[in-house]
Formats: C-alpha cells, structure tokens, sequence
C-alpha cells in the first residue's frame, strides 16, 4: 500500500517528538508499505521567524518571507530523515521544489498548479522512505514559494492524488474531526466519518483540524484521508465519500469562525455589473470573500455587506476606498466583533425545516442574526462575537449531538 | 565600480546588526556602485542547528547535514534584504542553488566547480542590489551542498572572480589581518597589506580571518580582497599579489594552530609506493593531511608521521586501520596534544638564515621542536600544545613584529 503520511508542527515540535514520528514512520515501513511523510515546520519555528521580521521592517517583501518561512520545513525533514536513517531504514529528505511541486507566483498563499512524479516514483522504487517539506512549491521564477498556513496538508493530500496514494493520514494533536470545538462543549464527540463536502465546510467554518485546499483536492481525487492523532495509536476520523451512514446523519457537526470581519457599503449605484467590480477588485488583491449580502433595492441604491477574514481586513478596506470614485458610492463600515457560526451536515440537502431549526435555537437564546447565507449542506449565521460560546452549545445541544444514538436521525 | 561584499555571523547576529549591514550596503550602492552581498548565517545559528542533530542522532547522514546547515544562510539573505528594501533600495536574494553555483558533492566540504552568471549579470543589469546566501552550492543530483566552515569567504571570491568585480570586500569583527592573535599577543600589529601567499599560509596555519580557498580563489584571478571590520570604517588589510613593500619585510606573521593531532605509523616496508598507498587512501576519504615528515631508513624500515586537523582525526584512523594489512606496518600512535607555530613572510625565500632564527628562539624557551616542515615563504614547527602560547611571544618578539618602523628590516 503506499501511504501519504503529514505530520503538523505540534507532532514534530521538538527532536524528542521527531523520533517519535521516525519511530511510527519506520513500524509503518517495515508493515510493508510504501510512505511518502510530509512534514510542518517544528512547533513555534514560523513564530519566531515573524518576530525576527517584525525588528526589520513593518512591510516585507512576500517573496523573501516566503524565501524566510520556507527553511522551517526543510529542518525539519533534514532531521526527521536523519532520524529515520538512524534506526536503519533507507530515507531521503526533499524540499517541494526538490520534488518539483510546480505552484502559481502568488506568494504566501500558492496554488500547486502541477506535481513532476518522477523523483518520487524513483526513490519509491529504491525502496526509500522520502519526506517531503510541506507548505512550499517553487513558481515558474525559480523561486520558492509557500501555500499558506495549513499548506502541509495541501501539499500531502496533492502528492496522495498525483501519486494514486491508497490513503493520506493526517496527524495531529487531536484525536480527529469532532462535532465542534470540545474546549468550547465538552460533550463534542469525535465523528468517525466524515464527508468531503462536509469536511470541506467544517475546515472552511474555522473547525481548523484540515486545510479547506487539502479537502477539495482529496475529494477531486477520491483519496480518503485518515485525520488521527501522532501522539497515539487511536483511529480518528475518516473524510471520504458520501456514503449510507452519512447520508442518515442530518447536522454532522457545528462550526464557528471568530477571525472574520463585516464590511458594509451603503448607497450603491443600483447598476448592472457592480457588484461585479467590488468582487473582482477584491479578488485580483487575493482577498477572499465569504459571504456576500445584497440589500433590496431602496431609491434605486442598494447596500452591500459581506465577510472577509481579519487577516484580509486592511487590503480589503484599500481596495473598497480604490473602488470609491469608479462606484459612487456612499459609505462604508466595518464590524470586527462578529463571528459565523454553522451548522453542517450532507443530510441536510434532503431535510427541509433543518435551517428553522437552527433560528430556533438561536432565537431562544436571543441571539440576533445579521447575516445568514445558506448551501446544501450548512447554514451560517453571523452574530455578535461574545455570543458564539452560547450559541455553539445551544446549537450543538439542538442536534443532539453529544449523544452518539440520537444524532443521527433527531431531525429526520 | 562592482564590488562583492561578505559579512560574516557574528556581523548579522541579530536584527538590529543586519539593519546596519543594510545601511552600509545601501550608501555604497547610492555611491553609484554595483553591489553583491554574500552572507552567512546569524550568530549561533549553525552550532543550535547542530545542537538540535545531537539529540536526534550521533552520525547524521552528510546529505542531511548540508540541507539543515544552509537554512541559516537562506534565513540571512532574506532577512536582509527586507531590510535594503525598507530602505527604499531594490534587492533580490539568492540561494547558491538560484544564483547557480555548482558544486562537487562532497557534502560538508564541497569545492566550487562552476559559476552560472546569467541570473547574476541580469539582476545587476536591472540595477538590484544582490544578496547571495554563502556556504551553499548544488550538485549534479540537485542536492544542496555546503562549501564547509568559512565557506561564504569562498562563495564571495569565487562571485568576484566569475562576475570580473573590481573589489571583493569581506567584513568581520575583527579590524584586519594580524602580525598574530592579539588575544594571545597584545603587541600584535595589524598589517596595511599581505601577499596572497602569506595570507593563504597564514589562514591555513590557524590564523582564521580569511578561508584559505577563498584565498586561493582570489589567487588564481587576481581579485583584491579587503578584510576588514563590519563594526566601523577603519580600513583594514588589502590581500593582493606581490609588492616592493612585502619583498622587504621578511616575516610578515606568526600563525599557531591548536586544532592539530599527530599520527605516527611505525616500521613500515622500505618499498616503492608504500607513502602513495597511505596519503592516497586518506585522499579518499577526505581527511586532509597537512606535515609529512618519513624518517631515515633503519633495517629496511621506515617511519611515517603526518599531521591531520582534530576534527578528520577519526576518519584518519580507520584508514590507518583499514591499510595496515595491505602495507604491513608494526604500529601506529597519535598525539593530539601538540601545537603547530608557523612563521610565515614572502621575503623569506631571498633570506636565508630565517629558519635558524626561529628555531634559536624557540630553543632559548627551552621549546623541543617535534616536526619541522618549511616553504619558500614559511616555517612550522609542531611542538607540545602547553607551550604554544610561549612560542607565539617569543617569535613575535625575536622577529620585532609588534614595531612598525623595525619589522621590516630586522632579519635582511
């Protein structure tokens, strides 16, 4: 079987931690498996390195960050494969240009546009075990660039896919994808399956147990990806296909997202291809957008208000003071003390009255709504921020889903 | 005018040290000069790299040491040139990798094989300040490789001498080259300017201001080099070919080399090709051997003592080891506490007598000499390690070192 393994920053911490892996990787390899292992840079290393910028400049070059963030990893492999070398197995460390993972220049948040398979499927051949750095790839430039925090599982799960790996295990430091935060409800309860499209919300949602790219990737390759815990042998939870047992199952889980900002503009021109203009300002500044609200038209302006990451914030409060003159528009506002909270679920598709459900709950508890955006498998909601405790628990409790019998069809 | 320029660790320790670097790269570059910068990595960082190896493995894979140890200079180079760029000043960074500098693949001491200066001579051209990460080359595998301790002084030449630059200055805490260590002797007298020759035996005989093939580099192309302190703006010491004024100055320094051990293998054949046998086989293995003194002949056989750095010690051994059935010798021994004090002057070669004035000092200290090794432009003993201090002094003193207006002259 050949398996991806991704090991996150907590997991290879400190050289006590990286002989650990080595240890797990090596019982793995001797079962007989092939094992690509794509590793994080160790624990706090990326903090660190941000606080030595921070004494340089206020505003630095995204390619030299990229260039700085990049050597976290390949520490990392160098002493994990010396690691592995030490108990005897046969190992080479590559670096993501080594391996040839082709990305786009948009640097500190990458796309992988190809993978080159030869040098992997060579040293597969030579029965090696290969560790690969996560996170980073190399642009048309030659130059390094890096996939954005959580890009390790980006790049685990896109070598699983351009290898036609049998599974991609993820490792962390939680046991896997639970129904929410359990350090925000202690009765969250680990789910053992788990559907792409549902993974891919929940990750989305700021449940930050998977990288969203990694999600989207594993499901436009079927590639099932094990998300377990490195500290023990435990099964975690499996993200895959929808299958009976998910389909049964209406609300899989709970998500909040504290990091995100509203940002309101008033008095829009109500005109063909406006909206079109503040979203693809935004999107050319690399801003993502996540829900998006527009106003029934009053005296001909609308108002427009939608949700943007905190980190996002400052670009795209540039871009809608750019877009000023070529809009006319009136104003605009933003609110920092927000948060989204969702609820998720592949059942939901064929369960009317699940989002009344989820007002309910909320309304019982007073909590009022300013946003609500809805798919075929969740709901959001943003509220104010100091109410997204109350309003997890209230909604986790709503779908009973502390209780492993009664989740599955409370709502059906 | 295009000039190379080298700052050493201790000149980047920390944020604060590389914006300086960066001021004095940026007024040279306003000056209207072309500036490449080569540097190595911060302060500490190479020994906590390794400090980290220790507890993972005591016999780390060579490949994965280099890639480990050049993530420091990546760290450097990015570091400043986000500090140039907050300047206002256009700056890209390079890794040995990108700039092209290819290498052999003897991990942890690659030797230079070639330069590629297409993307040198382009950023240049685009009038970019350059900021070239040192240490670090790649071989034919497209493996990192690492030029070895002091291997950015060899980057920064080996760049002056492809790119045909008119001055390759390496910066340092320390103001210039020595008439000898002024730790060791206060009287020590920094030199305006030294030959390539005494600079290379110098930097060979433990003197470590310049690497000795970055020496040889500037040699073979005539690259002056400048070494002098990154603390100020002192001039320091132009290392160049030949002129008048060293002619006349018989010994220009006295170098000592602790990191010394002696191996002596005893009642060896008196055959043809037996010293071949011996210094090929260390060849192989890299050690690097320095004195070779073979004994007159005694019953048909000889005896063969060589000198080799601490650090190869072991690697010398098992050679040793692994050719005393295919030789034939009776025994070997080896010492490693023992000194090597060198007296090193280009005028020496139309001086006859320098040597006897040496040895006539060191015998005044009561000092037994245990090999004597001698070249046109120098003469090392090796003696007990203990007395290497008291040697150092005494030649410093019997070859008037510490007087400018008397050095010259003294032994003519």
């Amino acid at each position: 079987m050949l398996v991806v393994q991704k090991y996150g920053g907590s997991s290879v911490a400190n050289p006590k931690r990286i002989r650990r892996v080595a240890q797990r990787v090596v019982e793995m390899h001797r079962q007989g498996h092939q094992i690509i292992v794509v590793v994080s840079a160790m624990g706090d290393t990326t903090d660190k390195l941000i606080e030595l910028v921070k004494e340089i400049t206020t505003n630095p070059s995204e390619r030299e960050m990229d260039r700085l963030l990049s050597t976290g990893e390949q520490v990392t492999i160098a002493l994990l494969a010396m690691a592995i070398n030490s108990i005897g197995e046969d190992v080479i460390s590559l670096t993501g240009p080594q391996v040839g993972i082709k990305t786009d220049s948009i640097h500190s948040k990458a796309r992988i546009i190809d993978i080159d398979t030869g040098r992997l499927q060579q040293e597969i051949n030579d029965d090696k075990i290969i560790v690969v750095a996560g996170f980073q790839g190399i642009n048309e430039e030659n130059d390094i660039t890096t996939l954005g925090r959580g890009g390790s599982d980006t790049t685990a799960v896109a070598i699983a896919a351009s290898m036609n790996a049998d599974l991609c295990e993820i490792f962390t430091d939680v046991d896997g994808v639970y129904t929410t935060d359990p350090r925000m409800v202690p009765e969250a309860r680990k789910l053992d399956a788990i559907t792409y499209d549902e993974m891919l919300e929940l990750a989305h949602l700021g449940a930050v147990v998977l990288h969203p790219r990694a999600v989207e990737c594993a499901k436009l390759y079927n590639i099932p990806i094990h998300v377990r815990s490195s500290f023990n042998h435990n099964l975690g939870t499996i993200v895959k296909e929808v299958t009976d047992l998910e389909k049964d199952m209406v609300v899989a889980g709970i998500a909040y997202d504290l990091n995100v900002t509203k940002i309101g503009i008033f008095d829009v021109p109500d005109e063909p291809g406006i909206a079109h203009k503040i979203f693809s300002s935004l999107a050319e500044k690399n801003v993502n957008v996540d829900m998006i609200i527009q106003s029934a038209m009053r005296n001909q302006v609308n108002s427009i208000s939608f949700t943007v990451s905190q980190t996002d914030l400052r670009h795209a409060l540039n871009v809608v003071e750019n877009i000023k003159d070529d809009i006319g528009y009136k104003g605009y506002t933003h609110d920092q003390d927000v948060a989204k909270v969702s609820i998720v679920g592949a059942g939901m598709v064929s369960n009317p009255g699940v989002a009344a459900m989820m007002f309910e709950a909320l309304a019982l508890e007073n909590i009022n709504l300013e946003m609500i955006s809805t798919s075929d498998i969740k709901v959001s909601c943003i509220i104010k921020k100091e109410l997204a405790d109350i309003a997890v628990k209230a909604l986790h409790k709503k779908f009973n889903l502390g209780d492993e019998n009664d989740s599955v069809c409370c709502c059906s």
